[in-house]
């Protein structure tokens, strides 16, 4: 038998490469059990960088025994095609898609790199709601949850404040948060800070055994940590949002991906870039 | 002559939709002065659902007399054939690489949705790093700053807080952050509380112009909003950088992706996931 082979896989852009990093492994992670050995390279932007890359690509290549996979997001064609003289196999997204838009749209795309330049828009919609997701996180203030888009609620640990602010990166998203304290969850009412936003509220659940998991991280062996806390909090809560009929989900198996886009979905928010 | 048709992109997925999001962006910016209808359709992930895409497109299709772009990124092939027998352009991810990526791996692929369920690790790196990026904003503490990846150092208002976050969302990266005081900039030291991490340091700069406009926005005709304190500040932020050899970049025209790859390559950083 063969040892398995650690393929290589190369992740390049002549920007970030965030769109061939997604790209790759979306491929990638249909390959069960397949190890790949990764490497990105952002802003191969110049000629130069090219060839240079061309030569590292060459030399694993020889080095593994095998052909190394370029997940390429090249846009410009000089330098993608200097990139596909290297011994990889190549995943092209453009050359894969564009030529069939242009024909489409009747018209020639531009074939460089856009400038972000004049996007000043998107940067201040960014702001904005990375600024109101840490001024509304924890439920410290209830100023202006009128402009909040969505207000999450959960206990403590449930995963509201990466999802929070992902909504606001991704999407420039007003995302407040508010964590039910046990007081909250003694109540047949809704908490008071947020009782005027009902529309707006979209719950948190999480199964007990990973929050004892989690909360016992943060305070080891504590009564907050304990599985029968766990538990009483997490039953509290869901009874809480069937009560008074609020959308929710479980994030215990979902990524904060995941999560955001369930939420943009069942809340109907809409993307403020 | 014709008005301009504002053309319907679909954005489809049986998963978030973010990879035919990022892959559809990527392609539409491409073609100068063209305006898209745009629409996500993620979580496709039953035939019935599927069927009922399939006829929004093709509505859709009827009403603007025009065939609608479909960016697919759905790995299962049931409901992607489903999804082709609409009436709009398709551009699928998964049918222009999974063959070829077969191919080269001598190996059938999944096709179906890969389950993110016993991603904890992932999911235990973001938050950990969310939290770290949380704890270390804005100069707050210099507790467990030798467990910080990397500190970014500027003005206020200059980028700081969104690329930290970013870090850590998209590659569990732990970036604290550190404000340039007045008194700071006076000083031709580095500030006492980061001093000792030099080697984790990277500087933030940014046009005047801009910085002026942000601060505006925040406290309209202020001293710190004056295009004069800006311009001094922003002068002898610069000198430090220099002054201490730490590498730096200007933020004004980069979004927070661009910062962040920048921030990485520069520093050497490594993804925590």
């Amino acid at each position: 038998m063969n040892s398995p082979i650690r393929r290589p896989a190369f992740f390049v852009s002549d920007r970030t490469g965030i769109t061939s990093e997604n790209m790759g492994d979306a491929l990638l992670e249909q390959f069960n059990g397949l190890k790949f050995k990764r490497a990105t390279y952002p802003f191969v932007d110049t000629p130069d960088k090219a060839r240079a890359l061309v030569q590292i690509i060459n030399r694993t290549a020889e080095e593994h025994e095998v052909r190394p996979l370029v997940f390429s997001s090249i846009v410009n064609d000089e330098i993608r095609t200097i990139v596909k003289t290297s011994a990889g196999l190549h995943l092209s997204f453009f050359d894969a898609f564009l030529g069939q838009l242009e024909d489409e749209l009747g018209m020639r795309a531009r074939h460089s790199v856009v400038s972000r330049a004049q996007n000043t828009e998107r940067y201040d919609a960014r702001m904005e709601a990375v600024n109101f997701a840490l001024n509304h996180d924890d439920g410290v203030s209830d100023k202006n949850l009128e402009e909040a888009d969505v207000i999450l609620m959960g206990v403590s640990r449930s995963g509201k404040t990466p999802t929070c602010l992902y909504l606001a990166l991704q999407y420039g998203i007003r995302a407040a948060n508010y964590p039910l304290t046990p007081e909250d969850l003694d109540s047949t009412d809704l908490p008071r800070m947020v009782k005027n936003h009902k529309h707006k509220l979209f719950g948190l659940t999480i199964e007990a055994e990973r929050l004892h998991d989690i909360r016992q991280e943060r305070r080891p062996d504590s009564r907050y940590a304990a599985l029968a806390t766990c538990r009483s909090e997490v039953a509290d809560a869901q009874a809480m949002f069937r009560r008074h009929n609020l959308p929710f989900t479980n994030t215990t198996h979902k990524s904060v991906e995941e999560l955001a886009v369930s939420i943009i979905q069942a809340c109907h928010l809409k993307r403020r870039f």
